[in-house]
């Protein structure tokens, strides 16, 4: 059976899969990213990770890789990058992989590879067209069509935290612009904005506290957390409705850290997408990823099996 | 050469088209649509025209159909309608015009044959990756992706009037739903707008005005007719933005009878799309559709093409 190896570079972590052609997961191995010291100590980290799951392994026959970042997956090269990893934009991501590996090297945008991991193995399998929203730090999206990533004409299809929301009118949003959903549903904005409304009182003695304390905080009633939660996932909801009417996709996935915020934050999730759907869109399946932090994982892995020939 | 047969069968009008394999159209018939007369005679009179349009041309080797509601290409019906055309939802459309003609006829909605249309000898020529959107009395999108329309898991893609928008909150959309920027930026829309806000003194003594009259007062520096207008423009511009950012075409091309409202109307539109845009995006051409009403017809003929085989 062939073995190719997944790798997904994240601006704090870095992890290596080795996978087989049916997408079994068969080792895992994790690393810091050593962000700050600049993209030669990444690319080494990342190639020593492929190095470790490969050892005692059969032959591996290529790579695939997920990053941070606006990546071009036909030139393999990393287009633009927040500075969670110093000096990333510019890096020739394929080149220097393969070339470190002497194996044939796939690349592309965490995002992507995500989503390709769950249609493979997760949420969505069995689903040609699916919706796939990340939300954490950032909100990403992947729109897969056939079976295939929409990478876009600039490969920045996808940035779907960066639609116009009525819930984040006004706001600045990390991108340079103004009311992108992004300002109102990721969870850093939601943590800030639960900061401005509580009072310090109520917050953990043990520190500043973060998204999980607020999910907790309004799982048990607590009403700005609440009000916040739901403000956040209901511009979300509305945003993905407003997607779904123009893609028209089989199934909605969302993962990412703040998908774990509870039931609460799924229910105006929820509310918020049926408000907008068009009639025939109803009865769309939208539901949590189901692969966790493996997801990236397998479908770098994916990827490797297109290109391992 | 081979010679197909592009129709267009919209609410008020039903037209036919004679086209060459290279994209010219040779002959035009145009009749009122017998829409409150149900399926069989708007069928009857699409396929008296195509008999019109071929009359003493060589032999026509298949028809192509593009009709206003939701059209399911690969059964071959309308999946849903308004009432523009009494009864058309679930109206067998493929089939029906097959027989009649006894030729192949591939079937898709006006949207989506408009944007073929552009993309094959229009504004869209050369593109692979093209947003469409046309605004009328709706306001209707298709996404052309490697030179194929996106059709969506239920036919539906492409619906971008019912995308939440900023300015749209709180106002009932045709759809049934809220909010939609439909409801702020359509034909409809801005006139009723400009009538509600209009004293009936400025208005033509001729009778209702049209939106072409708001169109005209506005260039003649009406504040009312101004601010109607630049206001549903910026509106369409920041959804139209926002969908780039997720589906990052090569051009975006913006037609129907509204985008004739003249230079205030485009440049609030482009302001309003240059306020969303990520910073890959803001060198993306963005322009008016080229065919005008010849659009779907040659649309329709390439759709007739690729079943002509």
């Amino acid at each position: 059976m062939t073995l190719v190896v997944g790798v997904d570079i994240g601006g704090t972590k870095t992890s290596a899969g080795l996978v087989d052609s049916s997408g079994t997961l068969l080792a895992v191995r994790t690393q810091p990213t050593p962000a700050a010291q600049g993209p030669a100590a990444v690319l080494d980290t990342a190639v020593g990770l492929v190095g470790e799951v490969a050892s005692g392994a059969g032959e591996i026959t290529a790579v695939g890789v997920g990053s941070a970042g606006v990546v071009d997956p036909r030139r393999g090269v990393i287009v633009s990058a927040t500075d969670a990893i110093t000096g990333w934009a510019g890096t020739d991501l394929r080149g220097e992989v393969s070339r470190r590996l002497g194996l044939p090297v796939a690349v592309d945008n965490d995002v992507h590879a995500h989503a390709l991991g769950e249609q493979w193995r997760g949420a969505a399998a069995g689903y040609a067209d699916v919706l796939l929203v990340a939300v954490g730090t950032g909100i990403g999206a992947s729109v897969v069509l056939g079976g295939r990533v929409l990478r876009g004409a600039h490969s920045v299809a996808g940035h779907a935290g960066h639609v116009p929301a009525v819930a984040a009118a006004g706001r600045p949003c990390p991108c340079g612009g103004h009311g992108h959903v992004e300002a109102v549903a990721s969870g850093p904005a939601m943590l800030a904005e639960y900061r401005g409304r509580a009072a310090a009182a109520v917050l953990e003695p043990s520190g500043a506290p973060g998204l999980a304390d607020v999910a907790r905080l309004a799982a048990e009633g607590d009403r700005i957390a609440v009000s916040v939660l739901t403000g956040g996932a209901a511009a979300l909801g509305s945003t993905i409705g407003g997607l779904m009417n123009v893609i028209d996709p089989e199934v909605v996935v969302v993962g990412g850290g703040v998908a774990a915020c509870g039931e609460l934050w799924w229910q105006a999730l929820r509310e918020g997408i049926a408000a907008e759907v068009l009639p025939a869109l109803r009865e769309v399946p939208v539901g949590p990823a189901a692969l966790g932090g493996d997801a990236a994982l397998l479908g770098a892995a994916r990827m490797a099996l297109e290109v391992a020939g």
